[in-house]
């Protein structure tokens, strides 16, 4: 038997909070520290409140929805996802997974199912990149990850971190001692759209994430001659684009080669100086990202990226350097976990295990207790624009899934 | 025996132009239109005056010294180039075809050599790209292809070319009534820096040049998806940008085959859409610039890339536009005048054949009369820069050469 959803009214709630956005701005824009984002989180705590929780702000500002569990003692299970969203974005990409975990409430509430564990339900402050430079700040000020450095940032209205985070209800000065810690939850689940096309694609309903990717980007810089196009004969050419379109290939190439895990390889950004139509390019600078679920996938594309430009180094007369300019840690999910969340989710429909290519609030709160999440389909793939689209009978699907996961965890954390 | 030509005279008359220049601009600036120019000029004119010749300005403002041949009813000969720089240009750059001819001026005055041809030295107005949007002012304008609409361009300061024009000399309400046509020139002749680097690193001290290349500009448009770089699987991509890579690639293998003459083929600008790390490129547009001084080379190199560019959509989940931007024609040496020129080059040195691939005068006067031009090497290929350099005994050679061309050609066109 499978949890109860009521997709009519989780509809409602998606239709709702799609009304609280910024008019001004395309597609279905709420931007953290505005008055629509504000706004749309007072309807938000009253449909906590709704629900039976008991609701608070913690000192990141991240909304947080409380139902007791039988055994006072034990840690928190923890469910959240964010509201926020880019500009120009769409009505599902975070919303659901909160949207969701309030349904979920309301029918423990309604069918009155008491937990063994107490029950978190989040709304992360700001998890989509920010004019502060960071994303996931909610997520990471609940970990202790929100340096002092970043709450001094200012926006482009000069507002700084620090208080913004006070204005949507939040205590920046009581970051650290409110860190969450290990051993504080027992664990935290997240429900999220897939915002890629391969469950739709291949006609999953549900996927069971099997990780989150961790990203390492590098910047190639090629240097060659900038000659005259004209009047340089190809032989005493030392083209810097050339070289690099060789790079670009090899990327691709490398990244279509096969591993323990999946992995991705995108050159996403390319620079060539000077660009003119009479000179043969001297310098080409190019942002490479590689991304995998296990760090030795990582490994082993970074060794093959570097031994294929040593080779392009030794065949064309160009100088060539790689520098790693940031590096982010995949996340792992335990294999008990995904089993778990992948017979929940197979209670309900069609479901594939699959890694997340995206980060997510779950990425910081990896960093104090085990994670899983549930990822619904994206109609073609798309995210972060209007168009984003998952029918409501998968989001129905997705939240129902993650009532199994709930009530599975809750009986098998105690063992 | 080979024409007597004085070194050190040349040196001081290079080093003298040299002055002239703008001192608030970087290198050996001496734009067209500006009062640096016009007090270069009028030393030139000194210059030719005291060579014997008689000076004028035409309506296109060139300044033309005139020496009389025996025969009043043929047509002249005419030698010549331009003195006007880039912005931070060098002292060689067409200033050695101008003071080379002064210098063969004077040496026929003071051996008391007649021609048989009345002999045309040019110092070309404006030969290097302008502000207007056009290079070889003053040559287009000689042959009647300096159009009206050119001529009311303005400039930076708010001048039209037609005042410019005026300021230096000329008189544009009579360009076309004393526009040159077919056999008012018996030949023209121009001596060159090669602006590349054959000649130097192969060890030649002049070149006679085979034609000047005709060039065809295209834009090849690549479009794919702009997906998510972390949620989209490789095999679920429509990347631009690795498509565009086997396009540029391409390009430089075919510009790599032999053809009946030599050929370049450069992708000198690219550009990629939304060039933004998390996402796969959307769309390239590449601008590809092909050379070569046959035409029917460049219809072969041309076929090839559209053949490539089928196979690549065919390949690849893109499409691909390419669109002509520009084309030049080629311009022909007949193989008598480049026999010709190499016997006379090879009387004074070590002489390779070899085409031109930039543009000069004497692609305009090409229109109207038989063209030959002698080059001499450049160091380290380099021009348009303050380094620009060929040692002054090598100048001195080319300019020999052009007085055995001269001689040569005088007697030959008799026949």
């Amino acid at each position: 038997m499978s949890f109860l959803v009521n997709e009519t009214r989780l509809q409602a709630d998606i239709e709702t909070l799609a009304t609280f956005v910024n008019p001004e701005l395309p597609g279905y824009t709420r931007r953290p520290f505005t008055p629509e984002y504000t706004r749309s989180r007072r309807w938000l705590q009253e449909q906590m409140e709704a629900a039976g929780l008991n609701t608070k702000y913690d000192a990141a500002a991240n909304l947080i929805g409380v139902r007791d569990g039988k055994n006072s003692k034990l840690q928190p299970i923890m469910i959240g996802s964010h509201t926020d969203s880019v500009v120009g974005g769409g009505r599902f990409d975070g919303i659901i997974g909160v949207l969701g975990a309030i349904e979920i409430a309301r029918q423990l509430e309604e069918q009155g199912i008491e937990l063994e564990h107490p029950l978190h339900i989040v709304d992360f402050t700001a998890e989509e990149a920010s004019e502060f430079g960071i994303s996931t700040i909610g997520s990471r000020g609940m970990v202790g990850a929100l340096h002092e450095s970043y709450l001094e940032r200012k926006n482009d209205d000069g507002l700084t971190l620090a208080d913004g985070l006070t204005r949507q209800g939040g205590n920046p000065d009581q970051l650290n001692e409110m860190a969450l810690t290990k051993g504080d939850i027992a664990l935290y689940l997240e429900l999220h759209i897939e915002q890629g096309p391969v469950l739709a694609e291949k006609g999953y309903e549900l996927g069971a994430v099997t990780g989150i990717v961790g990203i390492e980007r590098y910047r190639i810089t090629v240097t060659g001659q900038p000659n005259h196009a004209g009047t340089t004969p190809m032989n005493m050419r030392q083209d810097a684009l050339t070289a690099a379109s060789e790079i670009i290939l090899a990327i691709e190439s490398i990244a279509n080669e096969s591993y323990e895990v999946p992995v991705v390889g995108t050159v996403g950004r390319i620079f060539s100086e000077p660009n003119a139509a009479n000179i043969v390019p001297g310098e080409v600078r190019l942002e490479i990202g590689l991304r995998s679920i296990r760090k030795s996938a990582l490994q082993s594309m970074v060794q093959k990226m570097n031994d294929f430009v040593q080779g392009v180094l030794k065949k064309r007369d160009v100088d060539v350097t790689i520098e790693k300019i940031s590096e982010s840690e995949p996340v792992a999910v335990s294999p008990e976990i995904l089993n778990n969340i992948y017979d929940a989710c197979m209670k309900v429909g069609k479901t594939k295990k699959l890694p997340s290519g995206a980060g997510h609030d779950a990425n910081q709160l990896a960093s104090i207790a085990p994670v899983g999440m549930i990822f619904v389909p994206s109609k073609d793939g798309k995210s972060h624009c209007p168009e984003e689209w998952t029918d409501y009978e998968l989001v129905a699907k997705g939240v129902a899934a993650l009532g199994n996961a709930l009530l599975s965890f809750d009986r098998q954390l105690l063992k």
